[in-house]
């Protein structure tokens, strides 16, 4: 491949400004792979290209298509399931320097963005017209909004105000042989033939390279109340959750924690929550509603064990923000791996039990927090590296076994992270052999050469 | 034909129940088109088929596979576009006696339904479990779900709560083979592979057969507050609607309601609205925080002249549903056509101002309302068939101009109705020719034979 290779990075460097194609190893190494963890020595890229307009991604599709070279779009790389992870000859488009809000129009409430914006970037710039970009990954401080179009990022408050999908309006997208389309509608509502905009979010740059997106902004909430309640049990505390919705509660934010995660905040954090109990709700209600909600709330539990915060209580919000940044880890090891089906609503105890008798089985750990407003669970299974034999194995049956059970339960492999490598051999068995098969009759639709991050998502 | 189609009548009679064919002529008649206004004589279909379950509709597309006859699926035929509309030959599938509600899974908030079902029908068998199904054209008593979803319809309440595609979560889908696939997922997150619903969702019959649907529920609100805001002129109320955003407020239902309309619903029910002033705003508040955001409404408009109902009043809710049932008119008839756009919600007086230039140019009558919360609006133009020349020509003009200025202005030429068969010319001026031929491929890809509601939606 040497010749071939230089003559590729010769004519990048004709199409493109010098500076925007970076060999150098390092960079080389830091755009290899996202967080998802994959065993194996990384595969390096064979150049990273960093495009500051529109013009320099076509540039780099065009001279792609024309030497069938794999290209691997990506922003900060936070994801977990191995989307942007290099496995042979690929090109890097890394867009984190495509980063200007464009446009904000506070009165259309929307933005008009670049793909490397950074999520909490946008926010802080649109808060002071009262409005926010709600999507909210737990790494929106870190993620650019492109990739978390690229996996239809949900987060913390996707429960009340959607995932990213409902945000994103239209996008202008660079296809495989450099054209440049612009799909869905620059209007809250818009019905217009079919639904492209969807069918490129979520699909981790296998169809296309958004390179612009115009986002709808929703209302900066005026109120904000935090509360933590502590439940004896799991069990009780999954009881609350129905409780909460049985009270026609929509909450912002409603994660659910287990006990072995409360003793991990308590060791980052040098707290003490975990002698209160055995689970937390951590709750966000938010807007006009909050406060005759959180009277709902006070009301609804107010004869039962729990033990609710204090109205105002700044130890909840912390908790919140503690819980928003880490699961606990920021990446798996070899040794820990953290998984995110979404089942049903009222299978949750089910599924938990299920969880904890696979790790009983496999004699591993099991530690889980949940999106526990729509039912996204985030199981993490270790083992201790020191301790016992067939560790990886041991671990790797757990992890597939909660995947199947959330499965049986009605779930999905995936309710947030995206397939991304990592679960692509899981994708057949949620999903039929026509609907595999359609999918990958619309991939070459719209990638002939597969060219576009090969051997994801799909 | 007349071989071929007694020869298709008998190969269906073959494959379905007696009862499920019907070719009286007032079936066929009334299965010819959907509310949408077409010059010309209706065409007939060749056959009207009713099927009671998936067999039925599997069976029918396999037929029609091997005759190569076009299908249309239809519900109620509520639809505004003609959607539904035959051109040639063709059997409709009337999937309106598939009207079972498969399940309610409270707890998990989410109903699993036939096409058949009527909207209303569905909120009503939710509401004893404290929920709501969110999507309500102001078809809703009549329109099926089957139709909701195959134009991905809004209503009233779509800017808090979303539209038809935001609650649905998976579909069953005959494809045009007769095979059945299902799409999407049965939890509130999931990113599995492409978002095959959302491509099905609003695509008009034109992918597939939507033969079971499983949609999530959103909490019935606990309160709801309705407000009638009636201002001088209709500047004033847009400016209202920026004064309510500005308070950070997301009514439930925000409909704009100009001069004209105002003495049309007069007319209808016997009111004297018009006499109040020049536009109305009708406002509905719900949740938890309905009490506060009215307190914050009557805050915001304290000084201005703007003539606010008083709290609890009926009459407001009353106009409300005068509002929700009717936008003055029923059908569209010859002389009388309905719009369907939306656009950046900041240029509403700008483009009401160029309508009214395209009325007085045209010499036309225009009136309009608008959902105003997210920009879609139904601007109605009508002349008095008794009046004048070239009545039609004109009338065509100042819709045609209406469409083009909407999309001047960074809008779409329909925000709900879909495009169907009316809007189709229109496609053009809104997308690029790469992405109508994008969707045309990924028909081909569904829909080789092109028999599923050829000629529509795209």
């Amino acid at each position: 491949m040497s010749d071939a290779y230089s003559d590729l990075v010769e004519t990048l460097r004709r199409e493109l400004p010098e500076d925007s194609i970076v060999l150098s190893d390092s960079v080389l190494r830091e755009n290899s792979r996202d967080f998802g963890q994959i065993s194996g020595e990384p595969v390096m890229p064979l150049a990273v290209v960093f495009p500051t307009e529109v013009g320099h991604v076509q540039a780099v599709m065009r001279v792609a298509t024309a030497n069938r070279i794999p290209v691997i779009s990506r922003g900060a790389g936070t994801g977990v399931s191995g989307g942007v992870h290099v496995q042979g000859d690929a090109v890097i488009l890394n867009l984190s320097k495509m980063d200007k809000i464009i446009e904000i129009r506070p009165h259309d409430e929307v933005a008009i963005v670049e793909p490397g914006v950074i999520n909490h970037h946008l926010n802080t710039a649109v808060a002071q017209f009262g409005l926010m970009y709600a999507p909210d990954p737990a790494s929106y401080k870190m993620s650019t909004i492109g990739g978390n179009i690229a996996t239809n990022a949900g987060g913390l408050r996707c429960a009340k105000y959607g995932v990213t999908r409902e945000s994103v309006l239209s996008l202008d997208v660079v296809l495989a042989d450099g054209r440049l389309i612009r799909v869905g509608k620059n209007t809250f509502k818009g019905v217009a033939g079919y639904d492209l905009a969807a069918l490129f979010t979520g699909s981790e740059g296998t169809l296309g390279v958004v390179v612009r997106a115009f986002v709808r902004l929703r209302y900066l909430p005026v109120d904000e109340r935090d509360l933590s309640m502590v439940f004896p049990s799991l069990e009780a505390a999954v009881e609350g959750v129905q409780q909460i919705a049985k009270s026609r509660i929509q909450p912002a934010i409603l994660e659910l924690i287990d006990y072995s995660t409360i003793c991990v905040l308590d060791q980052q954090y040098s707290t003490d929550y975990a002698s209160l109990g055995g689970a937390m709700l951590l709750v966000r209600l938010d807007g006009y509603g909050a406060e005759r909600e959180e009277a709902a709330v006070r009301d609804a539990f107010m004869s039962s064990d729990v033990q609710l915060s204090k109205s105002g209580d700044a130890a909840a919000t912390r908790l919140i923000e503690m819980r928003r940044t880490s699961r606990g880890d920021t990446k798996d090891d070899a040794y820990r791996t953290g998984e995110d089906v979404a089942i049903p609503k009222s299978r949750m105890v089910e599924y938990v039990h299920r969880l904890q008798d696979l790790a009983r089985e496999e004699n591993v750990n099991m530690r889980m927090i949940s999106h526990a407003g729509d039912g996204n669970l985030h199981p993490t299974f270790f083992v201790d590296p020191t301790e016992g034999e067939q560790l990886l194995a041991r671990l790797h049956r757990a992890v597939e076994g909660s995947v199947k059970e959330a499965l049986a339960l009605g779930g999905t492999i995936t309710g947030e992270h995206g397939v991304g490598l990592i679960k692509k051999d899981w994708l057949a068995w949620e999903q039929s052999d026509e609907v595999l098969q359609l999918q990958h009759q619309i991939k070459a639709l719209l990638d002939p050469l597969n060219i576009l991050n090969p051997g994801k998502a799909i």
